[in-house]
């Protein structure tokens, strides 16, 4: 058998064990990995980009490619309701790379760092024949702001922090040759991660992921990790309009740059409704007891199919 | 310029900011960043395998590559007097491997994990077209065993823990194809971190480094970074019948391999004339004032060069 034909998620599953350390909370199988301190949490992830396969350099300039591989980062690290602190940088570059990248890469790095108050403090360097960045990010997190895929109850709502589809969208832009739609393509190139949002809803909310790989298998994640099911609203899902423009040009379908497209970094969240009022956000289901997933529209419900993006079957 | 001219040290360097926040003990520039906590220090350290560059899959098993990807990493935890903590596993795969030299790998991170009593606790899985693994290593140090770079004094002896030159001689064999010497091929397949030893004399040493990259540069980085110079007596440096029988035989010269081959894994590590009973290991110079690092041998002194490993002018 072959990756491919496990997929990400398969692999990911054979390298799960049971922890026996007491003190670790979360392991395999969160945005993040927690372990405990006398007081507060530890909070730790890793994300890899690879020439190619996350990016291209010739629809990124470097800075660019230095931002986004610190957001994706944050992302996750948002996505537990921490706060990111230090940085590892390790990377491969090909030798015959111009210093000056690798200046724009570090530039990039250094401003995405800046705006989040994250200390570069170490990292490692050495060849390969494609850039390959590997960011660890360490964060911080007190227990009552700590927010786990695991913790959704049947009754609660699940939000989104801003419009989806824009990853997906822009990805396909580039794939096609396509001008115009600068919004959605500087969403592609530039992406934020929603750290602000986070910290503010934390305390509030039951449950939390980021959507890097498309709203479906994000919510799929929080539900089989709480042992629950989900009720997706499709006509609730936010959508802009140069989105959905994109998508009809392209003859695609939009919900699906939303449900199943990656690299949206917004925040999908759960939480009770007498917390509700608490949190802003785009109401776009319920939390059920039934352990199975579905999208309402019309008056009508269909199970959602398993698909989302898996770096073994899909890719730029 | 290219990234070739610039060299592996160069980009590290132009990375470095100095870092504003007190809780950052040591930040880029040793084996592992240090931060501080309340009660004692957190150590993180990254480091990359890339397939072609640090092993081929023609010379190593899968397990092997598991093993060695760990044991790399821990010896830079342990380097800083350091106990591993927790691991995070990042992989890039391609498409077509199969999933048994997947679980090769596992099986080889699980093994030496266990003999450390590491956890893996997270990780990240994507496709690139050559096998790529980055492991982020968590550790603990409490103030009295933190070991340095910065720390050896003017009249420290510098010892190292074992034999030298292993590991480039292992590689050679391989480069040139020649069987036999299945000693030093072991070493160079499957080394060891030297955890033990590290945590047996840390209260006693003034500074330590692992040989990662040759025993010259990994004493040129102690006397940079602690602002003095070291003599090396060539004719104690220890290096086994076998490795000099190999140098012999591929017409190389097995001071070459000690003082500038790469992956001996080793520590070397500087101690006052007071704790040198305190430790063991073979004593191979002194640290001096004035700051240029020699060579002693047959009563003559010769100043070293700077030629140590770097990923960007050689390679397996």
């Amino acid at each position: 058998m072959k990756v491919k034909d496990i997929g990400e998620f398969g692999l990911i599953d054979r390298i799960t064990k049971r922890s026996k350390d007491k003190k670790i909370l979360v392991g395999i199988g969160d945005d993040a990995a927690i372990y405990g301190t006398e007081k507060d949490f530890q909070v730790l992830t890793t994300d890899c980009l690879v020439e190619g396969d996350h990016f291209r350099r010739d629809w990124f300039n470097s800075t660019q490619i230095g931002m986004k591989a610190i957001e994706i980062n944050v992302s996750d690290i948002a996505a537990m309701g921490a706060l990111p602190k230090y940085i590892l940088v390790s990377m491969a570059l090909p030798k015959d790379l111009d210093v000056e990248f690798v200046d724009g890469l570090y530039e990039g790095m250094w401003k995405t760092c800046d705006k989040y108050g994250i200390e570069i403090i170490g990292g490692n360097m050495t060849h390969s024949e494609k850039i390959l960045i590997s960011i660890t990010l360490t964060g911080e997190v007190d227990n009552k702001n700590l927010c786990l895929r695991s913790g959704a109850k049947p009754g609660d709502y699940i939000l989104v922090s801003g419009h989806l589809g824009n990853g997906r969208a822009g990805l396909r832009l580039f794939q096609k040759g396509i001008k115009g739609f600068e919004k959605v393509r500087k969403y592609y190139l530039e992406p934020n991660a929603q750290l602000k949002t986070a910290l503010k809803i934390s305390p509030f909310i039951n449950s939390m992921i980021d959507v890097s790989d498309g709203l479906a298998p994000e919510i799929s994640h929080i539900c089989k990790q709480s042992k629950c099911g989900a009720m997706i609203y499709k006509d609730k899902i936010p959508i802009s309009e140069e989105v959905r423009t994109v998508a009809t040009k392209l003859g695609d379908n939009e919900f699906d740059y939303a449900l199943f497209g990656g690299e949206d970094f917004e925040l999908v969240y759960t939480v009770s409704k007498e917390n509700i009022d608490k949190v802003n956000g785009f109401l776009v289901g319920e939390i059920i007891k039934n352990k199975k997933i579905s999208l309402f529209f019309n008056g009508e419900e269909k199970a959602i199919e398993e698909k989302g993006y898996d770096h073994f079957s899909r890719g730029i």
